[in-house]
This record gives C-alpha cells, structure tokens and sequence, in this order.
C-alpha cells in the first residue's frame, strides 16, 4: 500500500475528474459504498482465489481473542453494488445506472501497476438487458480514455455463452471449461503449439481433438499464420454453431453490440476475441476487456452479469458494468508523458516573504486580499533572511515572491519578484492580485 | 457504516470541493495515505480508548487462524500524517503544508453525525513554530465555513500549557489534570455548583480549593452570572499566573494568534476559552475548537503538536493543525438548507427515448451529438410504450425528452419535449444540443 504525495495527488485527481465528467455525460450517477463490508456480503462471490484474497477485520470486544472476523475490506466494486441494488430497492429507479470511484483492498502479492489496496472506476447500468447497455459502456469508456489523450486502446468483446457453446459443442466436459479457458487465455504468448501441449497436458483433449478445438477458435487460416495470434471471426463462430445447431443468439448479440457502436467513439476500436474469458465467475452474458500494446494487462474490463443481484435479493435484476484500473492508467500515462504540462506541481502561485515579526499581521493582510482574486498564496511563517526565504520560493517552483518590507507596509504598496525573470515591480497591494494573474498569464 | 446513494454523494463532493479550493487558497498541498496502516504505527497514539476503538486487520495466510493482527484501519489523518513526514523526509520540503480528504474508522457506538465511517479534512503545517501558522489556521477554516454558507460559527482557542501552568499553580498534582478539565469541561452543561461537586467527588480538590481553581477559570465575576458560562480573559490568566510567578509566554502566544487572525475572516469568531481542553494526547501549544450553536459536538478541532513526528523520526519537527469533520457539517448543512438548488438531483438534462429496437442506433448517435455539446444525456435502453419511457424521465427529474420517431430518423431532426412546460419542438439534429442547453439556462 502506498502513500500519494501531492505531485501523485493531482496525476490521480486529473484523472478521476475527466473518468467522471465523461461518466456523467452518460447519465450515470454518483454512488459511495463503506470500506468494509461483512463479511457473509464477500465471501462465495469471487471464486476460491478470491476468498483467499480477502482481508478480515477481527470482530470487537470479547471475540477479538479468538480470531473471529466479521468484517471485511470491500474486493470490488460490483459485489458492494448489488447489495446496494438489493437493499435499496425500493428507492432507486427501475433503471440504474451508477458511476463508483473508490478503493479496494487484495491482499495479493504486489507486482508492476498491481497493489494492496488500488482504485477502480466503475460503471454500471442495471435494470435492462438492451444490447444499448453494452454498447453505451464501451463507448463511455472509449470517451474516457479518449479524453485522458489515449489514441491506441482496443476492446475486445466475447461472450460468456459463446465460449460455453463452443466447449459443449467440441464435446469439451462442463468441468474442463475453466481449464481450457486458462490454456487458450495464453495463446498470445505460447502459440497454438503451446495451447495444444497445455490442453493435452490438462487432460482436456487427446492431440486430435485438441487440433480440433483449437481451430475453431483461431478459424480457418493457414498454419503458417499461426503464431500471428490468429482468432477467429464473430462470421466463423456463427458458422460453427450453426452447423453444430447450437443456439447462436450470443453470435446476434454481440453484432448488435458492435453495430450499436459505430456512431461513437468505440467505433473500430471493438475486436471480437473469442479466447477472451474474464476470471470473475458471476459474468453471465458479453464480457469485455479494453487494452493497449504497452501494458501486458489490462486497463480494465467488465461485462453483463445477470444472476449476482439475485444471489442478495431473490430477484434477479439484469446488469451490466465496465471497470477501468486507476493504477494501471497512471502507469501508462506517466511512461507515456501523458500529463498536462498545466498540472500544478508548485503548491502556490505566490509567496509572501516577511523581514520581522511585526510585519506577520500586515502579510497576512495581503495574503487575504491576493487570495480573494483567485491566486494560491503561501505565507513565510518565519521572518527568516528574505535569501533563504526567497530561496525556499524557487525551489518548491512558487514563481512570485511578494516582499513586504518596512516602506511597503508604510505605503500600502509590495514589491513582486517574479524569480523566472529576474525581475521586480512596486505595485499598490490593491493592484497586486491583478498584476500577478496577468504575469501568470504571460508565462503561460 | 453507510451507502451514500447519489444525492448524498453530490452533496458531500459539493462541500469537500468547496473546503479543497480554500485549503489550496492557502497554498496547502494534497496528501493521501492508504486506509490500512501497519498496527504498530497506531497503536499507543491515541490513549486508552483510542486503542481500543481501533479496527485490527487478521495477518495473511498461516496466522490467520490465531487471530494475530498486523495492520489496523486508519484511526485519524494526523499519526499517519507524522509516518510520512518521518518516512519521506529528504522529499518533503522543510516547511510542508498538506491537506487531506479521507476517511477514517473507529469501532465506535453510532450517534447523531457520528459514524464508524467518517471522513475527516484535515489541514496541517509542518516546520514552523510561529504563530502565523495557527493564524493562518483559523483562517483557513474560516474560509470554507463562510464558502459554505455557515454565519455563525466560533472558534474556541485555549493552550494546553496555560492548562498546565493553571492547575500547577492552583496545586492540582499532575496526575489529576486530566480528571480535573474533564470536570471542566462540562461547565456548559452542570454549571459551576456541578463543576465544583464533580471536583470534590473526583478528589481533586477540597471545597473551598475548588472554589478557587474554578474562580480562576470563570474569572473575577460576580455569583450571579455564573450560570451564564462565564470565562475568565485572557488578561485574568495571565493577572493569575503573573501574581503565581509563572510563565506567561502561552498568554502571549494566543494574544499574537488573535492578533494576526484580525485581517482575515477569523476575524470576531475567535473567543478564548480558558477550559477547552481536546481529548487528544498529543498537543502541545494552541488548541482551537470550532462549534456551531445548534450542533451539541464541534464542527472540528485542532492544535499544535510539535511531538508527534520525533516518535517516528527521532527528532522532532513543529507542527499545527485544524480538522473539520465531514459529517457533522453535513448534518447542519441539511438540517438548515444550505445546499444550493443547483445542485444537480438528475442523473441527465436529457432522455433519449426510442420507438422500436432498431432506433437505437440513432438514439446513440444522437446521443454522442449531444454529449459533445455538453450535455448529460441517457439513451434509454429499451423500447417500450414512449409514454412509459416519458414517465421514467419524469420521474427522474430529467426535464427533456428527445423522441426519434421514424420521421426524425429520416429528416435527420429530433422532437425534444420540455416537461415541464408541456411543449415540445422539433430541431435539426445538429442544432438540438445548442437549443437545450438555452432553454436549460432560461429555467435557471
């Protein structure tokens, strides 16, 4: 777990702020959940991993000796929602869509872009099952991005109810699903090759029906393409299912998803990728993951989980996220100088230096007037050497100086140092708040 | 703990964005530390009940089972703010001015405006001494409850070592400070009979000694007013410790702090309060309580502590600090109505609403043509009865419907109905963004 020093401070606040204008474009609104949940509200949603994975707060008072917790730091963001969603019903709107820009905790090992504790974007629609919810949050999240100055993100769509009608129809048993995902989730980096040896080593197929399956994902192509990460299209998906009779809805739906975002900002940024599997179990529908070229995992993910609502209210309510990892952005940005060079990074715009303890009262003075006309003013506390005063401006990047010396507190006048320039002006201290602002102007 | 569902939400980011801008005024720098510290950096820090009041992590992995607890939830922003200036000292400046929005956990019975969850924003001063500081202080607090709306609040200040010096000359042992200003402390409430019960039952004093140590406190006033809280001034304390031979540099102290709070909009909220005490350990110079007249706890609270850093570091550095608590503000802001009507209680300005599925591309074109112009627009999702989806808008406070009808689609316009005012017009598609956001600004 890490500590955010200001300069971290304004990266990450730069970023959240343009992650939740774009959000509220879409209509979603504001929602904060505790930190801590109990623990019954965690346990059993995230897969055996993740129960692992969760820290646990010891119960209070007596119990506190026995070990017993029942607390627990929120994992995620969706699970604390569906219980919102449950607990709440009956005041919030048949439709809700909700942004969630908060903390959660894993007690994982820490590695590059992935900590302790780490912030999610999240945004959800719930309350309709329209392919438009999908294709909304793909182009929420291609806004957001977009906005943020990236320019090479793509989104790779699958579905979860393809990936099962593909195992059943290739005779793969319900049990091994998970495995065979695991193999083909490695294809980019161990080729079909690899897949083929993890799929026989896994006890999923003989090599024969390992070939087999592995070309419907990777589609017709010639052998000699194959370490290219071939993947087969959405068109020979479609056409295996077909000749198989299986159900090809999810085919439909995810073309629909697609089409739905050729008017936005996700348009030609979606590729169907029929490995794509998501660890989360309570996905039920699309599943999507957003990535760029740089960053081995990814920026974020999300899809359509129809049944977790249900597992608090009784009631199943469809719904749909996408999850964006503040860390991992900051990472990318920061290796990619995507800060604007505007970000402040000096903790105010002038500092009042003072030559004795007496003129305390009259900087103080001056320091409320340059503030009332928009300007961040630090105040010396000390009326040390105004060189060692001036000194400590400069190194923390304060570009003004503003001294107030015996003749100026006299005439109600100050002096301004503008230390880039090496320069100074004698301005009256009622002028001295609009001199300043247009000299900041000027440095651009 | 609680949820905070959207409403809630904007209204707690409208006060931390007021209180944000006026810290940054002030040329305070943003600081944010993880919710989970190591349990040894809090524990010891807060008192008996402070530590008991702490929410203890269960070790990872093999410890879990004997209910060992290595890491602890945050307790309040000031400890892990000493942490970090011990922990990144060559990177910090020397004179450091931070703030910090975050939340914080105590194991706590709730009350009124009193939660296990609570934000606190805090704002400190490191590597100075003088006085300007506290000033500057209570300025800065001033500031953002004037910001806020709030006319009537009062800043209490006392110094822990005038308490000191007080009860030392008044022959109070060492060992019963505590019990005694606790005593004081509820003059408001028990008045001065029950003060001098409190310290004879207490054991801290005879009758007639208590007599005369509240004297000193209530000041050189007449019987009859006493039920009227009376205070002794400051020229009373420093009459009494200058008659006992003692020091009366704590006088002087709080005399400058006053003084230099005169040019800023502390000005008049500032009253000495000779029995403030704050319950935390660890000040040491000025402390300042800030109270409202229909909240029975403080708006917030805060002092010199220039300690607390060298049990980290080994070598102490200044520091002084104000906190505002979060919900308590929350709480009078709702109870008066301070929260501006232009507040947004809508999840958009506009609705989207379809005829049938396959509008639902343009509805998302539309869609992003609006959005670009600035606006919150939700596309709903589903094409049902137009008059069902007209009703959701209502309901939500959305005030305008754009409807894409087959005509619309066709021509390129869009209807956009006004609910309230139960009109509606068509536009061109390009031309509906610009007219909204008028008629937007003409409902005000």
């Amino acid at each position: 777990m890490r500590d955010f020093l200001p300069e971290d401070v304004r990266r990450r606040e730069h970023v959240i702020g343009i992650i939740k204008r774009v959000y509220e474009r879409y209509g979603f609104e504001p929602l904060e959940t505790p930190a801590v949940e109990n623990i019954e509200t965690l346990l059993g949603k995230y897969g055996e991993e993740g129960n692992q994975l969760i820290f646990k707060i010891l119960k209070r008072g007596e119990h506190e000796a026995t070990g017993q917790a029942d607390l627990a730091l929120r994992y995620d963001l969706t699970v604390p929602l569906a219980r919102v969603v449950a607990q709440y019903q009956s005041r919030l709107p048949r439709l809700f869509k909700r942004y969630q820009i908060q903390p959660v905790w894993r007690a994982d090992r820490p590695a590059r872009g992935r900590f302790r504790e780490f912030y999610q974007c999240d945004v959800d629609s719930l309350g309709s099952t329209s392919p438009v919810v999908e294709a909304e949050l793909c182009a929420a999240v291609s806004d957001a991005l977009s906005d943020l100055g990236f320019t090479d993100f793509r989104i790779r769509l699958n579905h979860r109810q393809l990936l099962t009608a593909v195992l059943d129809a290739a005779g793969v048993p319900s049990h091994l699903h998970a495995t065979a995902l695991v193999a083909f989730d490695k294809f980019d980096k161990i080729q079909f090759e690899g897949v083929l040896n993890e799929l026989i080593d896994r006890g999923v197929a003989s090599r024969e029906a390992a070939v087999d399956l592995a070309s419907i994902f990777t589609g017709p192509i010639a052998m000699d393409t194959l370490n290219e990460s071939p993947r087969a299209t959405l068109d020979d998906i479609a056409q295996f299912l077909s000749d198989e009779k299986r159900d090809i809805a999810p085919v439909e739906n995810l073309r629909q998803i697609i089409q739905l975002t050729e008017t936005t900002s996700a348009k030609g940024r979606i590729r169907f990728d029929p490995i794509l599997a998501r660890g989360l179990s309570y996905y039920t529908g699309a599943i999507m993951e957003i990535n760029v070229a740089d960053l081995a995992g990814s920026l974020g993910g999300g899809g359509r989980y129809d049944n977790l609502v249900g597992m608090f209210l009784g009631q199943n309510i469809p719904a749909c996220g996408f999850s964006l990892g503040l860390e991992r952005i900051l990472v990318v940005m920061g290796e990619r100088n995507m800060f604007p060079p505007s970000l402040a990074t000096t903790p105010a715009d002038v500092m009042i230096a003072t030559f004795d303890a007496s003129g305390a009262a009259a900087a103080m003075r001056l320091a409320a007037t340059l503030r009332a006309a928009g300007l961040r003013v630090l105040v010396y506390p000390d009326p040390e050497k105004i060189g060692k005063q001036i000194k400590y401006a400069d190194s923390r990047g304060i570009p003004f100086v503003a001294l107030l010396g015996e003749n100026e507190i006299k005439d109600d006048t100050v002096t301004v140092k503008n230390l880039a320039a090496q320069s100074q002006d004698t301005h009256r201290q009622s002028d001295a708040g609009a001199k300043i602002l247009e000299a900041l102007k000027q440095r651009g």
